[in-house]
């Protein structure tokens, strides 16, 4: 399985990564919010315990302790969506175990006591949910998770309660943004039981073009059908951006090749750039390689930099802290390196 | 004398071209706007006699009869500044004489008989005179100039009686602009008896950040005073523009090259741009130049670029008539091929 920053996806790239979690909590003790520091540690080594049984866990995996990083750190995880921002306001007794591939993350103390994570590239749904159901599986070898007969699995925010699955996919769709026919769509899916956030939540709506769209109901679907519900809608909505973007290419022509190749000219000759502005010309240079106007660009090489320039990601990898100012010209020096 | 398309400029560049240009009129004939196509054209007979005398004369000027040409012919030479949008409203009986450096025009029958026009690159008022007199007294040795020995030369419009003389320099002021002081200097300069413009006359303010600055009083003061009063307040312009830039490179310095840069990248990588667009950018760019941030350009370039890409000289060189949009997709076009 691909990590999603490095993936090279199929679907014209419109499907970005797919994540599937399970949300699971230990019989025995009361949900993260009501635990002090030293029990909610004692649930980190339980879990620890229960995961790292065999040679192959030791080697293929490593517990990331919250507690033991700075922020710069710890919202570097957030940036590559290997952890929720829940985990970092945990931080006390907050962990979690990811993989070298950085494609599994088993968050403990977030909402829930766990949340099992798989996040890969491209539309591969059904894959992330078989590696994730391994790994409950195992855990629950030896765990005793909170489970109703009647309800299915318990969870500290009744919307989880059940199977304690979202899955949910990351899609890049610049024509239906441009077109404004995204709005209906959100309309469309909350009606259908799905929710549709921007790249970074609620409030970050349109960054990039790029929208992430969950499941809301857990409780009464099978976790096969809350997956194959979510791809029929995917498939759906892919085709509607192919639509729209051939629509855009045949009556825009030259627009939309002009705004692709501003984009580029921009992020190629910029001094000073914010995040969001990046984000947003990246969308069109990623569209411009999608459609075939660009050629000299590697695709992966967009994936990985939509993450690289964000800010906690780039004091890491440049070592010290910057001011917002010093960011905006870092992160442009950044992406006219990238793009040479 | 350098055509100032063509002219590599001192002044760091902030003096574009110098103009300065003579109004007579022929003592026998009514003046333009009351002459016939008939009366019009002998008036060209009798000023073309005058000119071309002696075989010097003859091989290195010639007269383009406006009448012969197409719109878009015509505008071409509107865009090099050669002639005034007047001498195409009276297209029917108006002509110019131009040397082969394309620095001296003689137009007959514009709002007077004769406008005797000299235009060159960089700070060259006094040159300019100079060429342009020399036309002025050989014309005189057989024309009969409207004269009165109290007022000087007569001519359609009160504004030029006296001198006759209009001397204008195209100065480029990006940091005056971008300050907001250049709203203060139109109001200073405007007490002083001097008039500032856009690029392309009224209405036109700002474009490319370009402006042309000349004398209003043509009675009173001699040929010398009006040149010499009109240098020095260019001299001063000149030295807040360069304050200014200082002042952006220090305060600024970051932003300021971000403007730079990203407006040589939308120019190389632009598919369609509208002529205003591309003046305020190049701007930028030839301001990048100046101050030695952009160092793989040459500045002749530059200036040429400005009329290149301009619609009627645009169409043509292209040969055929374009629409609009055709244009916006052409100049893109040349200008990506210019500033590879």
């Amino acid at each position: 399985m691909e990590n999603w920053i490095k993936a090279e996806t199929s679907f014209e790239d419109i499907v970005i990564s797919s994540r599937v979690r399970l949300a699971r909590n230990l019989q025995n003790y009361s949900f993260p919010n009501k635990l002090d520091t030293h029990k909610g540690r004692e649930v980190v080594a339980i879990v620890e315990e229960a995961f790292y049984k065999s040679a192959y866990m030791e080697e293929n995996f490593e517990s990331i302790y919250m507690w033991d990083n700075d922020d710069i750190t710890n919202k570097s995880f957030l940036e590559k969506h290997l952890i929720s921002d829940k985990l970092i306001v945990n931080k006390d007794r907050a962990t979690f175990i990811k993989d070298s591939n950085e494609t599994i993350s088993i968050m403990i103390n977030e909402e829930d006591h766990l949340r099992l994570q798989c996040i890969v590239g491209g539309l591969n749904l059904k894959e992330a949910y078989n590696e994730i159901n391994k790994i409950d599986n195992l855990l629950e070898e030896s765990l005793d998770f909170a489970y109703d007969k009647d309800l299915g699995y318990l969870t500290t925010c009744p919307t989880n309660v059940g199977t304690g699955l979202r899955a949910s996919v990351m899609v890049h769709l610049p024509a239906l943004t441009k077109s404004g026919a995204i709005d209906g769509m959100i309309n469309m899916l909350s009606k259908m039981g799905l929710t549709i956030r921007g790249l970074f939540g609620e409030g970050s709506k349109g960054y990039g073009n790029i929208y992430q769209i969950s499941n809301q109901v857990t409780l009464g679907p099978s976790e096969e059908e809350i997956i194959d519900n979510l791809l029929a809608v995917i498939n759906n909505i892919i085709s509607e951006e192919k639509s729209a973007r051939e629509k855009y290419m045949k009556s825009y022509g030259h627009e939309t090749k002009d705004s692709i190749m501003r984009s580029l000219g921009i992020l190629r000759y910029a001094n000073v750039i914010t995040s969001k502005e990046a984000l947003n010309l990246l969308s069109y240079v990623r569209l411009g390689v999608e459609v075939g106007i660009i050629k000299d660009i590697d695709k992966k090489l967009l994936n990985s930099l939509m993450v690289d320039i964000l800010s906690s990601t780039m004091q890491l990898k440049a070592g010290l802290t910057m001011s917002e100012k010093e960011r905006d010209i870092k992160r442009a020096e950044i992406i006219r390196n990238s793009l040479k």
